[in-house]
């Protein structure tokens, strides 16, 4: 949120509304979070919206239970080192492999040990983010990201069909770029694929975009794409 | 907890142990634990305990944090029908497929999404628990219990290195079949090695042993193995 205002909503509550249905739980209405929202958060804040099944039994069946219970907090702004935007952020490749869940690849639910496991690998606070991969060698996302890559002015994310989420801020980069005339398509991308790549970002809510300038010996320096990305992001938050 | 005694507690503990090693959590002294289940629970009861890393900033990283927290619950004492352990139960075959994380598998973890899915797929009520297989094929374990089937008096339980919970009975289990002369080998089961096989049964903490009747088109009666099984959990339950 910047100065009251929620950012990129719309992806946001598409994808909470989209996770509850794979979920089997009843979404929030759109007007009622949007007021909880703002009640519990003013001027720059970083909000976190969850749902959950509820109380219920012991037990994993879905039971009649007491209908859904929704956590929305507020937390200060998040705050990055700026350089990460400017002159990019160094990554590594994590040992953890991403596991292969069609039911649940995409959703952003609480299951996250993965994510956990992963970012546990290293403690160097020169290294930003770690990139992950599945067990057939594709790179998915980060462990708080997802990944683009540019390459003759073509940008490719990766499928999250089987693994990895659907970040709010992924979905939106994929309109804006389609709508700034970038092609940008879905597909399976290889660690080589990244090494070939001009330009390589990471995007997600908080962090926005940003340039990866480093993952083991591979440099790059922060490229057009990765820029424009980045302007294309802030006017569409001025917007909101 | 039967009588106030605390039932399989040594598998309960060790898995517990071993579980928060992986998870990166310092594990609850043996004798601590002991007294708060002493504490909440009388008589008979179902007791949960479950350990957090306790409050922390947001993201995945595991900060220094405030330390664990622990969650120990009693429940009245599970009721099940009796004709499940006497006559045997009806299983069904789960759609769902199991995703392989080895950095996991085996672990007791508050990360039970599959099992919740898998678990919504019936609401059939004659059909007591789902069998779950993993991409591979590979019959893993039910969504509540552990699988074992006998075949010419050879007990067979499925590995769960890949995906699947190392139940505390079941690890009670294959050592009483061990002191008790029987042969119990963990290794990967086909849907094909169930059908071939003379007697199914599940295990979990709260059922015990339960033979299984009836999967598909195929039944079973309960076998002089199942029988057995029954009988070593109950004698050393009433040693505890």
């Amino acid at each position: 949120m910047r100065a009251g205002r929620a950012l990129n909503w719309k992806w946001h509550y598409r994808r909470l509304r989209a996770d509850c249905g794979s979920l089997r739980l009843d979404a929030p209405a759109e007007s009622l979070l949007a007021g909880e929202v703002a009640q519990v958060a003013r001027g720059d804040a970083t909000v976190k919206v969850i749902v959950t099944r509820g109380a219920g039994a012991r037990g994993y069946a879905i039971g009649a239970g007491s209908g859904t219970t929704r956590i929305v907090a507020a937390y200060p702004a998040a705050t990055h080192d700026p350089a990460h935007a400017s002159a990019g952020v160094r990554v590594r490749r994590c040992t953890l492999v991403l596991s292969e869940q069609p039911r649940l690849a995409g959703a952003k639910t609480l299951n996250r040990l993965e994510n956990v496991l992963a970012r546990s690998e290293w403690d160097d606070p020169s290294i930003a983010e770690g990139l992950l991969a599945d067990a057939a060698g594709r790179v998915i996302e980060g462990t708080m990201s997802n990944l683009f890559v540019v390459r003759r002015s073509l940008v490719v994310t990766p499928d999250v069909a089987r693994c990895g989420v659907v970040g709010a801020q992924r979905e939106r980069v994929r309109e804006l770029l389609g709508s700034a005339g970038f092609e940008c398509q879905v597909r399976d991308l290889t660690w080589e694929d990244i090494e070939a790549a001009d330009e390589v970002f990471l995007t997600n809510s908080l962090i926005g975009a940003w340039p990866v300038a480093r993952l083991d010996e591979r440099h790059w320096v922060p490229g057009p794409v990765t820029r424009r990305v980045q302007a294309l992001i802030a006017e569409h938050d001025a917007r909101a």
